[in-house]
């Protein structure tokens, strides 16, 4: 089924028969035309009968030979009149959820349609679980952040800076095939590990720091993401106590990874590891998301998600401790849900690594 | 008046007494917290009778001492119920344009306000009049932008690549001082500059070839962007008529600012030049937009916009003419409306330049 065949079905299972799709990236993934709009309106009006409209201002370009309807639009045009000409006034339209106010109020002030309702599952859903293409590229772009991990590893000595580290990654990627970062990278050494947000500064490694990367690219459009944290010349017993807790916690949830498991039974899963051991507090956020075509997709891995897993799913395990002005750990792989279980992206080694160059080459 | 207090201002006038914003650099021009949220909630309900709040995740660092209310929130919280405990719902909520349909539609269904307006104008115009501090960011960014052009103009050699050039850029603006791009510069050659949007390429420079940068930096956090469009080589009697058009009509429009003149009036004054030589259908796009903290704010320089201007409010100028498959001329500069007239902020030259550096140095 092609994957507008697989949205307007779940569209049907939401009992809808028209809805407006404005995320770029969901736009491009339905129909392979790729367009930053900025502020400009850009939308796909999807249609259970058919005849889906595409809403183009004339400043776009798009590949000749796109099949579906278009209706283009100048700057000065009242496009919004154009899109109310579309949809069916005796119907419920769905939008997704990142339609902006300004297009949304004058369609509901209007009456434009018997109701309005954030239908964007449909769409988030369907892009939630990964086609056979979708996969090959998830898998490729892993790799090639394995392959970036390494390097990373051999820049880290003496007297560098995380900036320095940081702005050395762009041309890594490039030169392993990937076409950008899929979000700005964080390398964190000791107590800024502490922030799972940090961003590269002047800090200077000094033997006894965390060295957290947590790091991905694009490659052919569909995004990597992995975390992994090394100590520089020595760890204390504290240091490997909480790094063998995030390790266990990472993996525990990855074993119970198969079709059926409701995604919050995994985060609980490494959240008790971690609670039990009285690191509850120091594990602040959810222990995974979503990722494909975007780095953060809709659908995460927490407490407050019953979904359930399904052959196809791929998102983030990355469970962390973070102690206020002291350091911090997280280690994170992406998975992909299999018919059988799960098959994990990235084979980069999780074992405790203490970077001591001296010591490796005397 | 602070800023805050001007939006309450605006608010006032719109007959509103409480408005959520959640537009970061909204968020961040009134309060100096800078947060990017991603798809999490970032936003301030603002208040008539004062105690404004932000709502907040755990994950975003804001600096101490902020003074506003701050509800905090995990992942997994219902946040918006938090929300709506804040919001008057005898009143009307007003909110900002880029508020996301998963938000408010909620806030609706529950009718957890009187009403739901698009107040946005009530931020925007406020950020559209640029104060002493922001004016002067705004000249350091486009001082910087002008001495990046020069810089430019010495790459244009024989065998050099658009995307040669672009990838230069962002090193000369960070030895300039300035912070980031505020956009992806478009580096154009020859048939390329008809496309205004071009993205740079390894198209080959070539004897005849318009060369075409628009491009802008970032510094302390306000955006400069400027278009300049060279010859290599040699100019066509074509290419010098279509280039002496666009700087009249650049020229034009710049010299009829002045407070109380209706922002349709200056692309008018530009559009009729252009569309009297006969190229009306080759300058399909407005005349300019507004520019401050974003590289494109609210605010249009287009026949659609009655608003008149006013002091303080800084725009681009920059009008084109594209000729499909031949060439194209664009010619862009950030002026500021002053209470006399106006000043531009781009001071590199707008002669017709043909780049020829044999003959200039033999």
């Amino acid at each position: 089924m092609t994957r507008v065949g697989r949205v307007l079905k779940a569209m049907e299972e939401q009992g809808l028969s028209q809805m407006l799709v404005t995320d770029p990236v969901s736009v491009f993934y339905m129909t392979g035309i790729q367009i930053e709009p900025g502020e400009r309106f850009f939308a796909m009006l999807l249609k259970k009968s058919g005849g889906h409209v595409l809403f183009l201002n004339h400043l776009f370009n798009i590949p000749e030979g796109t099949l579906f309807q278009k209706v283009w639009y100048s700057d000065t045009d009242p496009v919004m009149e154009y899109v109310k000409g579309h949809i069916d006034g005796s119907e419920i339209l769905g939008v997704d959820k990142d339609l902006k106010a300004r297009f949304l109020l004058p369609l509901m002030e209007g009456k434009e349609a018997k109701n309005f309702v954030n239908a964007s599952l449909a769409v988030d859903f369907t892009r939630g679980i990964k086609d056979a293409d979708e996969q090959k590229k998830m898998r490729a772009a892993s790799a090639v952040n394995d392959q970036a991990m390494a390097k990373l590893y051999e820049l880290v000595k003496e007297g560098t800076t995380e900036k320095e580290i940081a702005d050395r990654l762009l041309g890594i990627y490039l030169e392993l095939g990937a076409e950008d970062f899929s979000f700005p990278p964080i390398v964190s050494f000791g107590a800024n590990a502490a922030d799972p947000h940090h961003m590269p500064d002047d800090t200077v490694l000094k033997p006894g720091d965390a060295v957290l990367f947590d790091v991905g690219c694009v490659k052919d459009g569909y995004c990597s993401d992995m975390t992994r944290t090394f100590y520089y010349k020595e760890a204390t017993e504290k240091d490997r106590e909480i790094y063998e807790l995030v390790r266990r916690a990472n993996e525990a949830a990855i074993a119970k990874i198969k079709p059926g498991v409701p995604l919050c039974e995994l985060d609980r899963t490494a959240r008790n590891i971690i609670a039990e051991a009285g690191y509850g507090e120091n594990f602040n956020h959810r222990l995974g998301h979503f990722i494909g075509l975007s780095e953060h997709e809709f659908g995460d891995v927490s407490l407050a998600n019953g979904q359930t897993a399904e052959p196809g799913m791929i998102f983030s395990i990355e469970p962390g401790i973070y102690l206020a002005g002291e350091t911090g750990v997280r280690i994170e792989d992406l998975v992909l849900v299999t018919p059988d279980g799960v098959e994990i992206l990235n084979h980069y080694t999780k074992e405790l690594t203490i970077i001591d160059k001296k010591k490796e080459a005397p």
